[in-house]
């Protein structure tokens, strides 16, 4: 059991690493050579230029105004500057109110912290059950915490009605943010300009048709069922052989440059490669030439693939994007039901073309029934026996388990800061060097399950993401000490005893909670902000494969909230803070300078580096507000549990009001708010259609719709439409430079081919 | 515990008051005075007239041909011969469907029976455990059960293999089933003739409007978000006090007619009356004359509250039924968010304007989650606190608890047969009485909840009343006879302890259960052919209040299946046949005879009796369906539970399966085919509405909606229509005759003044 002391080691050595990375991040990000690192964003908008074009040589990459180097702090300021509503113009709807997560932390335990150390801490601290025991097992800690509170003791009123004040507090915090979060969305898709995505539905298992081809099957059925608002179509192809081609070819590109740009650097040294795995084995060959015919054979296969589907009917997928006259239109498909077989002409709301996840957008409906039960299945077995290892880890890690394993450590270990170290830090670090694996095994899952945006996948892949730390690092953490097979344990025991067991347990791993957080939350912030990876790969590829301006261009990489993995982190500190607030409080404080910490961090991230892959308007919200639901249940229960042990008076019914009421909030907000986020309304879809028609009269639809959702391999590459029905549309096109210019950004993304455009 | 000779004799007194109906009723059927108890259908179909227009003045009362005594089986065969089609016209999907829920369960259990008698009752039969037990406890019935096979026998191999092929056998039958089933509606929708219901939208929670009545703030609203598609509307009145008037007044008239008839064959005794409540106590005074005054008082205050109704705005309820000029644009607005605040402008599908139930259409919307919050609570509390009584009435209901209790009766008790009686008989009877008063319980909840039509009252009612019956007759019969707390054990067990504990008890419960299928199956089937009630009740109308044909009209009550009290109860016997077929096989033949009796009983009803309320389009399917499901998975679970007791060599982990799958075969079900009872596919609205167009192209529309939607107190009333803005429609109108006739027959429910019309 961690004793105070350990905690203020802990904590010191997560505080000085954190300031140390602050310290580097403070003195790598005006150094100019890293501009393109620490300011990626500002280059995508076109604003912020190469500081290499000008000025003396030097200055060029190193800062010699040392001056700037005082005011080291000065990017906190410069990142809580900016107001919201620009912040949202540069940075999207996505990333502002990601950060708002952050804030709604802060509203919700500032307040509850306050009124926690009002009057919890008081009352636990003066309730003395553990002076008198005088147990080892006890620290400083636990006499601010419930367990120094008698048994049977009237002091339990405290809690039981600061429980309630909690759960209406951060009820009513969550209320008023989801109405603020989903008017947010609404005014955003509102004042959105044209998006191809507005007029366009994804049509999915189209059945086949023996006598037409899938483009005018589909043709038909919207001419037909949706005579005066269809307007075209696009097919999807399966380009996922080409796309992996482009790719071969694009990673042969880089080697190429990079044996091209050693030999010019050495012309007397003509560098070789073998031709085996990653160049470690095989025939030894001339690098540029073995590179530059490796190149034109793919060259020539992608060009035999590319003709391959656009001429093989196979390589026609049973799905369309199929684009309307008017956003209603889209609006009114989107929402309804075609035919009478449910499992056919599946309609939904396209994503925006870069949100589109290709590769899933011909699951047949029966085969995505077997994916999900396997990979349901797949879930419940990684959830419940990866905790196994972890838990071995974690009792090697206390300093009994270390000298039973290990008896020659002991000299060394008793030592006391070493002591101290291995308490504080260990269990904390074994946790984290397992769940690094994770993320990629569960994106991998959902991408198998068939989501067809990469949205809808990060929001997937964050759900099982929770699931997971709710079970095995949060109870995980929690139940592991005393028994290795929780879920054995909770099957076989009353469900009336699991909160008790885990309530119990609770104060007593409050000192490793607020380990974790520091490791996890303090440090890992920390080392976001310096962006070490980026860096590095930045630099690597500066001196080994750029070589015009473009190729720079094209070597950074702002990279972008990782929304699959951050989010659940943040839950499982709503989760810890929503469980202690009312057993011990001293937790709180980490939490809130977690929240603090990570909402300045991120703020400077999202207006500095990130570009987010896609817009999905805040879609992830009812997510969130669900998530930090289920941490208030399951705080409720475990209370309820706690108090039950400790004979507390009445406690049990008191409490099991909590739960049904946060239920019955929770369908409230479900009602009142949720379909903002799922569907659209027809009345904002005819004021957008009618101010357009009075705006924008001449606009030519279709010539901006048509090619706005092609496969990013084919971007700028004509190639056979299909014949088009509407013969009256077929007049002069009112080609707008807008239309074009956003064509090419929107391919700018993952297609090598492409050149950005900034000209808009 | 009941033996063998408990349960014959038990089967005997059941098979023989089954009888006595079945006799009673084909005596009766035949007797021309009974015509219009025992086939009112037929006379509201006007296929039928009465029998005592013409004839012998004795044969029209008294059936004196002899011949048909002698057949009195006859209705059987003739309950089945109409074919399916014919029926569907006949009774409405509804019935047809409603009937089918018996076949589904001969398809299921008649397979399911043959197999375990082949297989699991020979394996049961030799396990010979109880051979050598020789204890009191069990009878001849547990030899042909799990019971009977020793602890850890490889026998058991049998029993899950056969819980494998049982699950396969129901969900391949309940796919069938739902398949069928989803393309019955889905042809009938199809084939439907023109209803009010398919161009109607019913619009709820419309926001108050400073500037515009109710009226204009509807059409302003429908005309600019549904341009193309919007018709007209009909505004809702609160009506509810007025109805109230008109049943008063009805029930008054009644009374006079009574005291009419009374005075006519009787002219020397003016009949009297006391003015008190019900005429018992009060003032005497003459009852022809108070009569007629109140009559009289009733009609002017109908008068005052009909005219203040219509002109007063705040009679004028924020809800509309709106209308549109294609099925297509209803079909659009009813699956679609109108706003962006979800909680107004609320549409869905209208009911047809029969099924509409007028005094819910004003919730708003935090009130209706508040009476779901109360709703929810309250049946929480019925369902497990209502049982305390029930195991009160069993355990005296045993032969000890009554000698116990009243000593003095012991020597009559241990008479043979009379102790049989009370063995077979009592616990049964017990339940039957607290059950028939629960339905009008739930359905005055699910009225307090807010639903808005019959139909979805009707479900959900069966929705409690299943959740009931599972808790207080199912798992109650097992657990009570050991513990009375049930939901207290449950809490304070092992999840995995649960389905052990049930498990064990099951297999010696099935005599009880037995008992309980005869009693409440078989006797209440036999019951419900004779209609004692109606028969009575239709006697003495006829003979104090019928004076013209149409009064006789009146008094005939066909009546209607309660679909919210019968489906559970069906349900209750598809768990108890699914959770003994691998246990008690010999359970599996009461089942099958049930079904059996009910499906020709019922079906005899729907042809000759019933006249359903409203028609859903079975509608009610997907919760028949899911019922099924729940009991399968309840089954499997107990079977686990039941094996892991008896040391079977890993049936845990083998059976744990089952449920995995059977919850994955619900989700499949689910979407793919329950879209077809919640949604209506657009491809269908716009065939049916091009059809029309085509043979009817000068359908005036708006005048055929015109009073659709009006509340039945207003029904054959000129009053204030809102003013047409689409001028143009208001040309000659071509009024169909069988628009105004369908009109009329609409309003004949409910409604005295209306005329049955039918000439169509």
């Amino acid at each position: 059991m961690a004793s105070v002391q350990d905690i203020s080691v802990s904590a010191s050595i997560n505080l000085l690493s954190a300031l140390a990375f602050l310290l580097a991040f403070a003195f790598l990000r005006i150094q100019p050579f890293n501009d393109r690192v620490y300011f990626p964003k500002w280059y995508l908008e076109g604003i912020r230029a190469s500081p290499r074009r000008s000025g003396p040589s030097v200055r060029k990459f190193v800062n010699l105004d040392f001056r700037t180097y005082i005011k080291f702090w000065n990017w906190m300021p410069a990142a809580l500057r900016m107001p919201e509503p620009e912040l949202i113009d540069h940075a999207g709807l996505d990333s502002a109110v990601y950060i708002r997560i952050y804030l709604l932390g802060l509203k919700i335990f500032v307040p509850i912290a306050i009124l926690a150390f009002a009057i919890l801490v008081p009352v636990n601290w003066t309730g003395k059950t553990l002076d008198d025991i005088k147990d080892l097992t006890y620290s400083d800690i636990d006499k601010l915490s419930i367990s120094n509170v008698p048994s049977g003791s009237k002091r339990f009123w405290a809690h039981i009605v600061m429980a309630y004040v909690f759960t209406f507090w951060t009820c009513y915090v969550l209320y008023k943010e989801y109405k603020i979060i989903s008017t947010k969305r609404l005014h955003f898709l509102a004042s959105a300009n044209r998006r191809p995505d507005q007029y366009t539905v994804l049509v999915r298992n189209v059945p086949p048709d023996p006598d037409e081809s899938v483009s005018e099957h589909v043709e038909h059925f919207f001419c037909v069922n949706h005579p005066e608002h269809y307007l075209t179509h696009q097919i999807v192809y399966d380009a996922n052989k080409l796309a992996k081609l482009v790719e071969k070819k694009k990673s042969l590109y880089n080697w190429y440059t990079y044996y091209q740009t050693r030999y010019e650097r050495n012309l007397k040294n003509r560098p070789q490669t073998k031709t085996g795995f990653w160049g470690l084995w095989g025939k030894t060959v001339d690098a540029i030439n073995y590179y530059s015919e490796e190149i034109e054979k793919t060259s020539e296969e992608e060009a035999a693939e590319r003709e391959k589907v656009m001429s093989d009917p196979k390589s026609i997928m049973p799905a369309a994007f199929v684009s309307f006259k008017s956003r209603w239109g889209a609006a009114v498909c989107a929402q309804t039901q075609q035919t009478s077989n449910p499992t056919l002409w599946l309609t939904e709301w396209a994503p925006e073309p870069r949100d589109v996840y290709w590769d899933n957008l011909a699951i047949p409906f029966v085969e995505l029934n077997v994916r999900r039960l396997l990979m349901t299945v797949a879930l419940f077995f990684l959830t419940f026996f990866f905790m196994l290892p972890i838990a071995f880890v974690q009792s090697l890690a206390s300093i009994d388990g270390i000298e039973k394993v290990l008896p020659f450590l002991k000299p060394l270990i008793e030592a006391k800061v070493i002591k101290s170290i291995i308490q504080g830090f260990l269990p904390g670090i074994a946790l984290k060097i397992f769940l690094i694996l994770l993320p990629t095994i569960l994106m991998t899952m959902s991408k198998i399950e068939g989501f067809i945006s990469l949205s809808y996948l990060d929001r997937k892949s964050a759900s099982k993401y929770h699931l997971f730390l709710l079970v095995n690092v949060f109870f995980g953490s929690i139940i592991t000490g005393a028994a290795f097979q929780q879920l054995h344990k909770f099957a076989n025991q009353a469900p009336s005893e699991i909160p008790k067991t885990v309530g119990v347990a609770i104060p007593m791993k409050a000192t490793f909670f607020i380990t974790y957080i520091m490791v996890d939350g303090w440090a890992g912030i920390a080392a976001e902000i310096l962006r070490l990876v980026p860096l590095i790969m930045f630099h690597l590829k500066n001196t080994f494969l750029v070589k015009t301006e473009q190729d720079r261009e094209q070597a950074m990489d702002p990279g972008s909230i990782n929304f699959s993995v951050s989010e659940p982190r943040i839950q499982l500190y709503f989760l810890l803070g929503l469980v202690y607030a009312p057993v011990t409080p001293i937790l709180l404080p980490f939490i809130i300078i977690f929240f603090t910490f990570s909402f300045v961090v991120f703020r400077h991230q999202i207006i500095n580096v990130y570009d987010q892959k896609y817009e999905s308007g805040a879609k992830f919200w009812p997510d969130v507000h669900r998530r930090v639901i289920i941490g208030l249940i399951i705080s409720q229960v475990l209370l309820m549990g706690s108090l039950s042990t400790r004979d507390a008076p009445k406690a049990t019914p008191l409490i099991l009001v909590l739960p049904v009421l946060t239920i019955w909030f929770h369908q409230i907000c479900k009602g009142r708010f949720e379909s903002a986020f799922v569907k659209f309304p027809l009345q904002d879809a005819m004021v957008k259609d009618t101010l357009e028609r009075a705006t924008e009269p001449k606009l030519n639809l279709k010539v901006y719709l048509q090619d706005a959702y092609v496969h990013p391999v084919f971007k700028g590459i004509e190639f056979e439409r299909p014949p088009v029905i509407d013969e009256e549309e077929n007049n002069p096109l009112v080609s707008t430079k807008r239309n074009s210019c956003r064509g090419s950004k929107t391919g700018s993304i993952g297609s090598p081919d492409s050149v950005v455009c900034i000209t808009e």
